[in-house]
Formats: structure tokens, C-alpha cells, sequence
């Protein structure tokens, strides 16, 4: 699977699905088999992973901005990511580490393009702008029903302002995620998150295995 | 000048220019001479001008954030305007209003076109897809120079970030911002702010006079 390190320098992974599916947890574990590896790997997320970044994640979370626009969202979220790749993912790549990334334009798409309807073209406009030179080597894409999710996320307490949108909006999600596995299976391989934790994992680790690093 | 009032219904003037050019005196000039005659005015500020922009304002004028890359602020001052725009120009508008603002987009033109140098292409693809339907009727450009405007602001007290960039930048940005009115001398007016606050208040009033409102 020559695709994967497309980069030639460093691994750019990132980890998408919907909330609860397992995402942060699973990220622990691909970051123990590639240090067991001997790689150095960057742990990161968005939003979030610099100070402004955290900032702006602060902005987007808080549920006291119920009104904010879909596009001002959408630019907020390109914002972060502009100074993330500035600051983390391009560097560690030219040092040629492993990133794992909580989240990445995919959950835009997703979330921004499926539950809230901005047009497909205004994503990918700013992503070329955003991150042209910059696209994922693999994607890992939890996929699990809306309601399991939610159980599981709901357990962690309050719920912020992405959480507590409706549940049509978390179907919508999750379809547009599935449509991004379809359009591009090379890249995004979708996991059955269902299962047990460990199973998610063995499940990664066949992916991790044919990747030439 | 039927041009001016395009929109059909309310009135949309920004008033632009260097640091200490004299757009907040200016506009307090301008607010009463609409409201001597009957007109309903709003005035505002960008960035600025909701919570959601006074909270980005912030950070883009934070000096602790020095390091924020070009195109990072470039799409926080159009996450910040897509806002502004939906919250405060286009309801004002629709109402027949008159909006003041002290800096729109020439703004971005200038400070991150201009001073940055930021690609003009990049910077109207986010202008059209923020507000591609809601230009300015009229736009009054104060310009002076470099030194004189400092000297003005410099006299308010401690620098924020964007007054604190050197010399060279803000001789760009001038230099950007007369282009700028050159390219479209129907909207943007060029205005010598030099003079003293009544001259230029009687200049713009001369512009004003010209407006059929
Ligand atoms: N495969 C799994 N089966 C059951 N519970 C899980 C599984 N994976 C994670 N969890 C639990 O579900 C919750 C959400 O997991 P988390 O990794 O935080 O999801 P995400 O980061 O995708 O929102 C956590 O309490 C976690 O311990
Ligand atoms: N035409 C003028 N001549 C001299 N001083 C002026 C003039 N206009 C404004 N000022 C003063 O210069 C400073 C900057 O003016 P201000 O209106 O705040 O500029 P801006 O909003 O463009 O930065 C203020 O102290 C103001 O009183
Ligand atoms: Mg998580
Ligand atoms: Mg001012």
C-alpha cells in the first residue's frame, strides 16, 4: 500500500467518526504500536492542539454561541486548522514523525457539509486553501450506530454544543461519512466501532500492519 | 449618484484608512448627519460589532499571539464577518437602515493583502463567499501619512499588535488602500485626513450632500 506513505516524510493518520465511537480511545493504542515500533509520534486533535487552536475550540463548544452562523463555524474551524498545520502537522511530517490526529477535515465534512448543509464546494474551496499540500495518508473512520455512541459519550457528563444537536443531525453525520469511505476507500477505511474496544484495535492493527513504515 | 444606494434599501458606508486616520471621530460626524435627517443609524466596528466578534477581536489583537500565520487571521476576520454580517448589516439593511462601520473588508485588502501579502485571489475568494451579495455603497477612504497617523494613535497609548508592525507595513497598506480607490472610484472615495477634523468633516459632508437618501 504504497498510497499510504504518499508523503515520502512522516505518517499523517487521523481519526474520524461520531461521538463516543472510540476515537481518543483507540488513539492511545495506535500511538503504543507505532513507539513499539520505534517511531516518534505526535498525538494531536482538532480542533485544538495549539493556543490559539484551543481558543478557537473554546469558541466552538460553548454552548452560549447557540447562533453562530454555519459558515462563521465553518471559517473558525479552517482558522484552527490553518495555524495547527502551521505549528504541529507540518513540522512533525518534515521531521518525519507519525501525527495521529483526533479529527480532521473529514469531520467537517461531515459535520459542517452532512448535519448542517454548507455546500460541498465551500469545504473544499477552503480546504485546498487551508491544506492543499496537506491531506491525510490514512483515515481511520470508527463507524458505530448514532444511539451507541451517544450512550457511551453520554456517560462522560454534559453535553457540549456539538453533542446536544438532534439526533437527525447525528444520522446525517454519520451518512456523510460513510459516503466519504465509499468515495475514497483507499484513504478512509471504515471500522465496525461496535465491537469491544480490543476489537476495534485488532481491527486497526491489520490496517496498521500494511502500511511500509 | 444612483450607484451609491444599489442595495435599494438601506445604506451600507465603511470608512477606512491607517491607524489615527481619524475614522471614529469621523464617524460620530457622520451618524449625526443622518440622523439629523431622519435616519435610523447603526454604527459599528470590524472586526467587532457581535460577541462572537468581540471574542475574535481579541485574539487577532492580542500581542501574546504573535505567531499567528497570515492565513489563520485572514479566515478568523472572515469567521468574525460572515457573523457580523448575518447579525448586524443584513437585518440592519433589510430594516432601510444606514450602517456605519469603522473597517470592512478594504480592511483586509489592505492590512493582509497589502501589509501581509496575502494573495489578492485568496482573499476575494473568501470575500464572494462571505459576502458576495452585501458590498459597501460607499466607502470613505481618510488618508494621510504614515507618520502623521502614528503620531494620532500613538497618543492613545500602549500599541496592540497590528499598530506595533513596522513602518514599511504600514507604508504598504497605505499604498494598497489608494490602489484600492483608484481601482473603484465610484465606491471608494479618497479623502486627505490630514487636514484638520473639521476640514475633513466638511469633505465628507460634500460626499454625503451627493447621496440621494
Ligand atoms: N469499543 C468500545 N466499546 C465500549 N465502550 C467504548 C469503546 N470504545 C470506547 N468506549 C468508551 O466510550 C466512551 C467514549 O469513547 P471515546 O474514545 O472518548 O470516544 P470518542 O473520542 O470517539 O468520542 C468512553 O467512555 C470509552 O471508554
Ligand atoms: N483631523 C484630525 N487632526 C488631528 N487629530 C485628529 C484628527 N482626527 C482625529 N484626530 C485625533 O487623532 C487620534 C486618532 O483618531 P481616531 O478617530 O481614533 O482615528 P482612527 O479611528 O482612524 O484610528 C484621536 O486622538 C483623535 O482625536
Ligand atoms: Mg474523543
Ligand atoms: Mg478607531
Amino acid at each position: 500500500m504504497n498510497e499510504i506513505t504518499a508523503t515520502g516524510r512522516g505518517l499523517f493518520i487521523t481519526l474520524e467518526g461520531g461521538e463516543g465511537a472510540g476515537k481518543t480511545t483507540q488513539l492511545a493504542f495506535i500511538r503504543d504500536w507505532f513507539e513499539h515500533r520505534g517511531h516518534t509520534v505526535q498525538v494531536t486533535r482538532q480542533p485544538g492542539g495549539t493556543p490559539l487552536s484551543e481558543r478557537i475550540r473554546e469558541l466552538l463548544l460553548d454552548p452560549a454561541q447557540g447562533d453562530m452562523t454555519p459558515l462563521a463555524e465553518l471559517l473558525l474551524l479552517f482558522a484552527d486548522r490553518a495555524q495547527f498545520l502551521a505549528d504541529v502537522v507540518r513540522p512533525a511530517l518534515a521531521r518525519g514523525e507519525v501525527v495521529l490526529c483526533d479529527r480532521f477535515t473529514d469531520s467537517t465534512r461531515a459535520y459542517q457539509g452532512g448535519g448542517r448543509g454548507m455546500a460541498a464546494d465551500t469545504i473544499e474551496t477552503l480546504a485546498r486553501l487551508v491544506h492543499g499540500d496537506v491531506e491525510p495518508d490514512l483515515t481511520l473512520l470508527l463507524d458505530l450506530p448514532v444511539e451507541t455512541g451517544m450512550a457511551r459519550a453520554g456517560a462522560r457528563g454534559e453535553a457540549d454544543r456539538m453533542e446536544s444537536a438532534g439526533m437527525a443531525f447525528h444520522e446525517a453525520v454519520r451518512r456523510a461519512y460513510r459516503d466519504l469511505a465509499k468515495g475514497e476507500p483507499e484513504r478512509v477505511k471504515l471500522i465496525d466501532a461496535s465491537a469491544s474496544a480490543a476489537e476495534v484495535s485488532r481491527a486497526i492493527n491489520e490496517i496498521l500492519e500494511q502500511i511500509h513504515v
